[in-house]
């Protein structure tokens, strides 16, 4: 086997020229190894294999810097660069994450990147500091077609054309985002494929670009003589290569978004190991919202480049029709669109992993908040329970959203308050309504709820008791009443409060807690710091009431154990039983 | 005058042609009237008059929806619906906002707006929703050549492209952002200006957009004509009109950067009215960073879009040459290349205002600060003494930076502790690193400062006393200081801490003051939810010590009297030693 003989970039300089098509088999055999145990992004791998190889045969990794985008296609170049073992080796793929990390691998990634649009900005900060710097390395940002409809790739073009020094940046073009590409970008990347990028009209140059069309992306040799001429080249240069997203796997190639990224798999048949049968929040939304839209045609849902986060399936997208729109990774663009809607009389709702919240806190702000347009949000995985990459980490939702004024939070902890929820939201017409979706396996509970959620704050009593509260909202009032069931036996009844709004305190509620409590406790499915369980502590802070808040600790975390997490944070049954015991002591 | 008869725009359409010149001088001095007494945008506005009649003239406001782009060449617009007293009678100027405000005219204005980028996005919205709710009215976005440099302006163009109806986008191009354009774009519209449209790239038309040039941008007939052509278009266009900035008043024809905005000024002469000689800290930080690029080689200055946020005037920015950047408003691309930069071995500080900070939440997240690279930023106007219209507000910065793990948020008190924290922030390699500029007029102490603020959290006891402590930061150490003034008649003698690390509790120090404090009060120049006070209240929460939040209460506050509002807020030396009193009864 070759790939286990590469242990850095020189070794594949090295090779033979006639090797490198069996070293592209390898590498793409590894990958499908590693994803078909592992689970993880298949497609942007499988069609970048070659790329890689021709980059790390034409450039000095370590010394040029590979700036990656999203790091959907940066597998192969893991395996290339001392990393191999994550892909071969049974026992060490955890050892690797599915990321670009410079904590990895010092030498070779240049930056921690889980998050679309982003390589091309970072890598005109590479560029200006090797000019300052006095230095002369080659500055290589890649991006994928789907990437480039987010804003900060375009900010990126603008100013690297105005730098006008050496950048080369190499679009990957395997025609697909996520699921299909959308916008009026696409319809030129598809003219400039065509015509093998002699269109009329070129959205690179038109920024200022030099610009270079290569068909077969696929091809090593092709490749090796394409960045073989823009190599030490002294300006801004846009390598726009064609590839197939799945290439060499034919399932992937057949059904490109159900490839995009996978858990784990049998190579053979395609067919997922472990086909859960479980229910889903996303999916139960998909199949509402498609629903409601048969009685309501003003009814308008909403995507970033990521259709199933509420399981729009593309059969269901074609079902839905005018009322599905799909903007591509353009968080910016769908909020603002969907305030612009609610201003127009539509009825929108966005839906959005948390994570991916973060990158338009400014329209969420401006173009939503301060108008008061009442659109709707559902956000997925703002939970300890959702993502655990180092940068899809969707739990700092809270201290985001709620210091932003007239947004409403709505907290639901099951899925029967998560409808009753939605249909307010959908229905009234004052507010821009953000609502969590609760984090971890669907829970019923049976219960019917009010639909009417106007009265901002009301929290709502799970349980009566005395001397002391227990706070939760979405999972964690299910922890609260474990921590109640762990009480019993200490003869301790405490009150158990979901925590209905994330952004808005029930001052009537705390205030009358004081009368026969002497502690709440806070448990947050979510940030300590900026959580509400702070809001509580300082609504309580000249009173008697003893309050503990519990909650994930401001930091940084990768791949982390959800129950080490949750114990570390004093987020389980036992931890909060603890604390109410030891402040009624 | 014609314009005192104007009541709405069907007035405009009701006037003789040949009466449209008078109209667009008078609105001309109407507009050069009200900033040169109450101050505001002049070039922008000045240049969009003509525009503004023909779009009236063709269009029907109020049915047709017109969105503006950071609102500064809305005045003529307000001139012609129903406002215009707020540019002609002296008395009632105030009773106009500076920006687009459906709260001021829910009939002719759509959006509260002053966030640049925004138009073509919020107008996307506008026309799906027309769509969905088979209307037919005409969408129309206005934006400036200068915003089109933000991602969100290409986003909403990408969108616009795809759902392929009416939609006509006036891009206003005066040449010009606030100071002068950066970014490959340029060079397009350039072009495109050379060739009256014919150049052989064209932005738009790559973006899938139809596209019209028209030269003579400040011409009513022939803007007339043009918008005409457009009007009823069953797609998406462009309508590229040549405007010049300040197009009327010749010395903002002459210096187009310093009259983008002004104080007020006499109009015959262009002298400012009041031109302050006193201190301010952007200027300052200016002279201290041209100073410090002598020193250092490596040192880069960024801004984006606002040079004189950092007082970097265009000669100030010529002598800095390659070390300042101007990356144009693109504020993702700034935090981007900071990092980028950082990572090369470059030393780079961004100045931005803090409500232009907002719009780089996920960059500060993802690309700086988890890959922890050493870049600083100084934040302007985070304060409540800072500017006060409602899309301007720059008091939400502390909630929003410190839950960004490993962002440390420094906030110095005086001239001397800011200096010192920004030659350590420059020096060390650690840390991403935000400094809070203080708000309100800069104060010296005197003192002099330890320049090494690696023991992350650690405060700054500026008098040590008993029974409380009052903590402030920036601006407030004074109302603290004040306060503890007023406390001497009654026997108090407080603590008083300066919060050094926005971002980090000193916890040795709370701990501490246990011993012999019994409240502490917390003064913040800021937002009370999500501000540290609440993070103090929640780490006193289950001791015995008194915690007193405050701050400014979640909302949104327009053209706000700073006096009322401090009060409201509890942060006045009165009111701080009222709380202590009261907590020590």
């Amino acid at each position: 086997m070759l790939l286990e003989k590469i242990k850095s970039p020189a070794d594949v300089k090295a090779l033979p020229t006639d090797q490198l098509s069996k070293l592209a088999e390898e590498v793409r055999a590894a990958c499908l190894n590693r994803v078909s145990v592992h689970g993880g992004h298949v497609g942007p791998n499988l069609g970048f294999v070659e790329a890689t190889i021709a980059l790390h045969r034409v450039f000095s990794a370590g010394e040029d810097k590979f700036v990656f985008d999203v790091s959907h296609q940066s597998y192969p170049h893991k395996t290339l660069t001392g990393r191999a073992f994550g892909f071969l080796d049974m026992k060490r793929l955890d050892e690797v994450s599915g990321y670009s990390s410079p904590t990895e691998s010092p030498e070779y990634d240049t930056f921690e990147l889980g998050h679309t649009s982003t390589s091309i900005a970072l890598a005109t900060g590479l560029q200006k500091s090797r000019d300052i710097c006095g230095r002369h390395e080659n500055i290589v940002a890649i991006i994928g077609d789907g990437s480039l409809s987010g804003g900060e790739a375009f900010e990126g073009l603008d100013t690297a054309a105005e730098i006008g020094t050496n950048l080369i940046v190499v679009v990957n073009d395997n025609e697909m985002s996520i699921a299909e590409n959308h916008g009026g970008l696409y319809t030129n990347l598809a003219q400039l494929r065509q015509t093998r990028g002699k269109a009329e009209h070129n959205f690179f140059r038109s920024m200022g670009l030099d610009y270079m069309y290569v068909e077969e992306g696929n091809d090593i040799e092709t490749l090796i003589e394409a960045f073989g001429k823009v190599k030490d080249i002294d300006h801004p240069i846009v390598v726009h290569i064609h590839t197939e997203k799945g290439h060499g796997y034919a399932p992937a190639v057949e059904n490109k978004e159900r490839w995009h990224w996978t858990t784990p798999f049998d190579i053979a048949t395609g067919e997922l190991r472990d086909a859960s049968e479980g229910e889903d929040y996303g999916a139960m939304m998909g199949r509402y919202l498609l629903n409601e839209m048969k009685q309501d045609p003003k009814l308008v849902v909403v995507t970033s480049g990521t259709p199933m986060v509420a399981g729009f399936t593309p059969e269901m997208r074609a079902e839905a029709g005018k009322q599905f729109v799909d903007v591509g990774i353009a968080e910016e663009e769908a909020v603002a669109m969907i305030s612009g809607m609610a201003k127009g009389g539509a009825h929108p709702v966005w839906n959005v992993y948390s994570t991916f919240m973060q990158r338009t806190y400014d329209q969420l702000a401006q173009d939503l908040c301060i108008n008061g347009n009442p659109a709707v949000i559902n956000v997925f995985c703002g939970s300890v329970l959702g993502m655990n990459d180092i940068t899809h980490i969707g739990f700092f939702d809270i201290p985001m959203l709620t210091s932003i004024p007239n947004l409403v939070y709505l907290a639901p902890s099951c899925y029967e308050e998560l409808m009753a929820m939605e249909k307010w939201a959908i229905s009234q017409t004052k507010h821009p309504v953000a609502i969590r979706v609760p984090g971890g396996a669907v829970t019923h509970s049976g219960e019917t709820f009010a639909t009417d959620y106007s009265d901002l704050g009301k929290a709502r009593i799970v349980k009566k008791g005395s001397r002391a509260a227990i706070i939760g909202s979405g999972a964690s009032v299910a922890w609260a009443e474990g921590a109640a069931e762990l009480l019993k036996a200490d003869g301790i009844e405490p009150t158990i409060i979901s925590q209905t709004f994330a952004s808005h305190l029930d001052e009537g509620l705390l205030e009358s807690l004081k009368a026969d409590h002497e502690v709440v406790v806070v448990a947050e499915d979510g940030a300590l710091e900026g959580g509400f369980g702070e809001k509580i502590a300082r609504y309580y802070g000249l009173s008697r009431m003893k309050v503990a808040c519990h909650g994930v600790k401001k930091g940084l975390y990768d791949r982390y154990s959800y129950s080490d997490l949750l114990n570390a944070s004093g987020l389980t049954p036992e931890k909060i039983a603890e604390a109410v015991r030891s402040a009624l002591k």
